[in-house]
């Protein structure tokens, strides 16, 4: 029922991934205002949410809103290891014999209810991650909601490629032969899928719904700061199940704490096949080395580059670079982390800009974007965590040691929460022919190094060998020559890596279209599993057949 | 030019596979006769071949005719781990570069050259693996190259499903923000293709060819014991490579010895990044661990079970598996193994018949085929290895002691040679219910286990326990009772294993047909790979994307 209801939707979904066009499947959703977003908080306060099988652990999670630093005060049942994987078990056959219609209709289902609850979504996410409720409303909300109907509709088309049944006639010797073929696809086993503190949506849905829309049953392990808006969507998708009549345990809440992690025990355990992770580069490899029973998806972390050759408008540049610094208080897996500034300075529509005056101008544009609280808030958001705050604190203090610094991270002042933790970004200014040092690897946050290098061809070797090294998510170049465009994107794919260029406008540069935009190329450090590919998908399912002869 | 000659050949192919329908791409190849196969022969005894990069080391591999018992006499290059990675690296651009629609053209003229010289390869691969001439022609021959060429269509499919470029707009504000995107397929990196002893082609033709067009420079590492066949394929599609302008090195031969292999240390360097292996489940298992930088793709080995519960024509029936247990020896990964036979006996069209008779039937069936050397010659062909026919040798002795000798390992006389290392099949009987033990695992070689069993279902939980435990590959069933077929291929199902149902016919029941039969599921423990679904391909590429913002 949920499939034939929702099947226009999907078909439209299947038609915009082959075409790779822009189209989303979900209206927009309107933000809440501040007061709303408590009242939604509220409904949750005090709950005890059992969104697994049943156990005698419970959780109360550390969950602290960075606007308000008042708990959430919610608790979650935390069953152990095998107490979860005893449930996806039971859950298993039911899951795996409904079909692939009635499975593709509960993910179409709930993420439509999900959506219906945007509005409430929203403010969770905002209050456990840090989001502003712009954000929560379209990267968290649409626009996650959109990468999860993707791999909906990309398993449908994968399992929908290959024909249920034929007859099959082949002559031996002088005789004809007949066979009768099915083909029907089957899960590989248990998946579990670990979720962020700071974007826990976006990647989550796709591996959740990948998994449930192909028959696996799904262990969804949230980070121990940030568990509530994935529990309501997993309430959601466990609702949907059972109104579908299978068991609501075919998905299941995992909930662990910072000082006892569950999930090296679950990734780990034979009866996982599947591992979805989003996280730091450190445990994604870990889990790529360990997980040796499972086919392991991780998206990790990069160094993002951006090279500054020539733009038209440099003001309008400059307003991108700060927006995309700016956005989310950098937490962002597609945020600009080293910027490239040569020599001569960068060529504008206006004559040539020197190096200092561009470094002056993006100082001006942050700052411009700091003063501004409205919108201040509705960019930046707040930081998920203090420790990001102490890091950041620590290495501008260095910075200013070292004669490096260019900007200092201050807060900006938040129209509704004074309280609330936030900062703008930290920029610092690097010559690394003088011997200046680049941290070895990302550093999560707000913090952009801009990096003095003689031209244009040694900015684009110092970036793209640090894509190899440390891998990138996003990469960006500003350059009005198209053929060296093209001779940069080369090299960049050379290293594995996607590039983006001259993006000025009122998308934020770090924006990537579902449908359209692949995410993480999976040929670089920052990780294996590319939102959304045919290799996301395809291993998640297997078929099997049966053949029996037709007598003549 | 070579993507054109063979377009309608590609397009052809990528049709069956979609329909799943009977379709070769090749015409049958004429098995040569003893002389000509041994004219074959001696053009390469004596040769030295250079298959790879330069290199001061030189193996005279110990290949020896199961025939004759004489020595192949060829030496090949045998480059170290470090100069054969050197050449895959020194390769991969161009091979990168040369985009899909040249290189999918270079894997289809290989395959048409190599059908071209079909009877060399078929005397080739008669002479180094004991697979009959008619065998190597089909077998090695034409149903190789069909899979091959359906792993070339797959691969050319999943690339194609990409456009190469959108123009993208979408609205962000008030201003509408149009990208052109490009989309490019990449390859993964180096590829390493381990075959087996007894059939190389069939296995390695898809797994060498979906590398190659997917952009990733290949490492050929036959047994060594079974080289020559594969070195020939390998030099084809070298001397290809070379007529479109690429690098010969794109696809190298890799020559080890029993004493001191090399899989392992190419397996586990961090710049493989794809294993394709073939061959024993112990070794394809500590692949699918320890090659922890690599995809490892494997098709090992499992116990396959045939129930006998009802047929309608014992005699057909009979010989039909007689034989499949004679078909190339054994030695196929799709040889039964485990035959269930109920304590009530087979219900046939002419009534019921007792265990004992089927038995009997069964063993006069193989007998029969034994006693004609001409037919023995074609079905059984040779033993690969000498040590397979020690162990049966051993084995038989066993049985004897315990009583549960039905059929012993006897030669036939083959009719041009009479020193073939020829056996047919060990017939061995057990009642697990009284104690008697079953192996653990496969035997490989032609034996045979029947097992006595309470009824249908027993024969079914048995059977399925063991496909769980150790594996299957292909799994038969006869049973006149359709919703009873429906049943137990749900049971196998269950258990991660398909099901052929009543094939009594001049098909062989081990065949396995290019384009519909999918060979090994990857939901049992033997092996992970299937050929071939989109599991076997979409990891072997990813996207890579640029998109530039346009002007209004």
């Amino acid at each position: 029922m949920f499939f034939e209801a929702h099947l226009d939707l999907l078909q439209a979904a299947a038609e915009a991934n082959r075409t790779r066009s822009a189209w989303s499947g979900y209206s927009p959703i309107t933000p809440p205002d501040a007061p709303q977003a408590e009242t939604f908080l509220a409904l949750h306060d005090g709950a005890t949410l059992q969104l697994s099988v049943q156990t005698q652990t419970f959780i109360a999670a550390d969950e602290v809103s960075p606007y308000t630093g008042k708990s959430l005060n919610v608790t979650y049942s935390a069953p152990s290891a095998d107490e979860v994987l005893g449930g996806a078990a039971a859950a298993a056959a039911a899951l795996r014999d409904a079909g692939v219609e009635q499975r593709v209709g509960v993910c179409l289902e709930a993420l439509d209810r999900i959506h219906l609850r945007g509005q409430e979504f929203a403010a969770v996410t905002s209050h456990t991650t840090g989001q502003s409720l712009n954000m929560a409303c379209s990267g968290s909300g649409t626009n996650a909601l959109d990468r999860g109907l993707e791999a909906v509709a990309m398993a449908w088309a994968a399992m929908s490629r290959v024909p249920g049944h034929v007859t099959w006639q082949q002559t031996f010797g002088k005789s004809d032969v007949t066979l009768r073929k099915r083909f029907r696809p089957r899960p590989l086993g248990a998946a579990l899928v670990i979720a962020c503190a700071s974007f826990p949506a976006w990647n989550a849905y796709p591996a959740i719904l990948a998994n449930l829309a192909t028959g696996n049953p799904v262990m969804v392990k949230p980070h121990p700061r940030s568990v509530l808006a994935t529990a309501l969507a997993v309430g959601i998708i466990r609702d949907v199940l059972t109104e579908a009549c299978l068991p609501a345990d075919a998905v299941q809440l995992v909930v662990d704490t910072v000082d006892e992690p569950i999930a090296a025990r679950l990734a780990t355990d034979p009866a996982t096949r599947i591992v979805d992770f989003t996280g730091s580069q450190a445990f994604g490899t870990w889990l790529e080395r360990n997980a040796g029973n499972a086919l392991v998806f991780t998206e990790t972390a990069g160094v993002n580059t951006v090279i500054l050759d020539s733009v038209r408008d440099l003001s309008a540049t400059m307003r991108t670079l700060a927006g995309g610094l700016s956005l989310f208080s950098g937490q962002m897996c597609t945020t600009p982390q080293n910027i490239y500034i040569p020599d001569a300075g960068v060529l504008t529509d206006d004559g040539r800009v020197s190096r200092d005056d561009v470094v002056v101008a993006l100082r001006s544009a942050i700052d411009d974007l700091a003063a501004a609280p409205r919108r201040a808030a509705a960019v930046c958001g707040a930081l998920q965590s203090e420790s990001t705050l102490h890091a950041l604190g620590a290495f501008a203090e260095r910075a200013e040691a070292d004669g490096t610094l260019v900007r200092r991270p201050a807060a900006y002042d938040h129209p509704e929460y004074p309280s609330a933790r936030t900062v703008t970004p930290l920029l610092v200014r690097v010559d690394p022919r003088r011997g200046d040092q680049l941290p070895d690897g990302e550093k999560f946050g707000p913090v952009a190094f801009i990096i003095d290098c003689a031209d244009r061809d040694s900015a684009v070797e110092h970036a793209t060998a640090s894509v190899r090294r440390h891998g990138a998510i996003s990469s960006y170049l500003y350059c009005t020559d198209d053929e060296a465009v093209d001779a940069i994107a080369d090299a960049y794919a050379d290293a594995g890596a996607s590039l983006s260029a001259n993006l000025v406008s009122s998308m934020p540069m770090q924006y990537a279209a579902a449908y359209s935009d692949y995410h993480v190329t999976g040929l670089n450090p920052a990780g294996n599993a590319t939102l959304t590919d045919e290799s996301f998908i395809a291993g998640r399912f297997r078929m099997v057949q049966d053949r029996r002869q037709v007598e003549e």
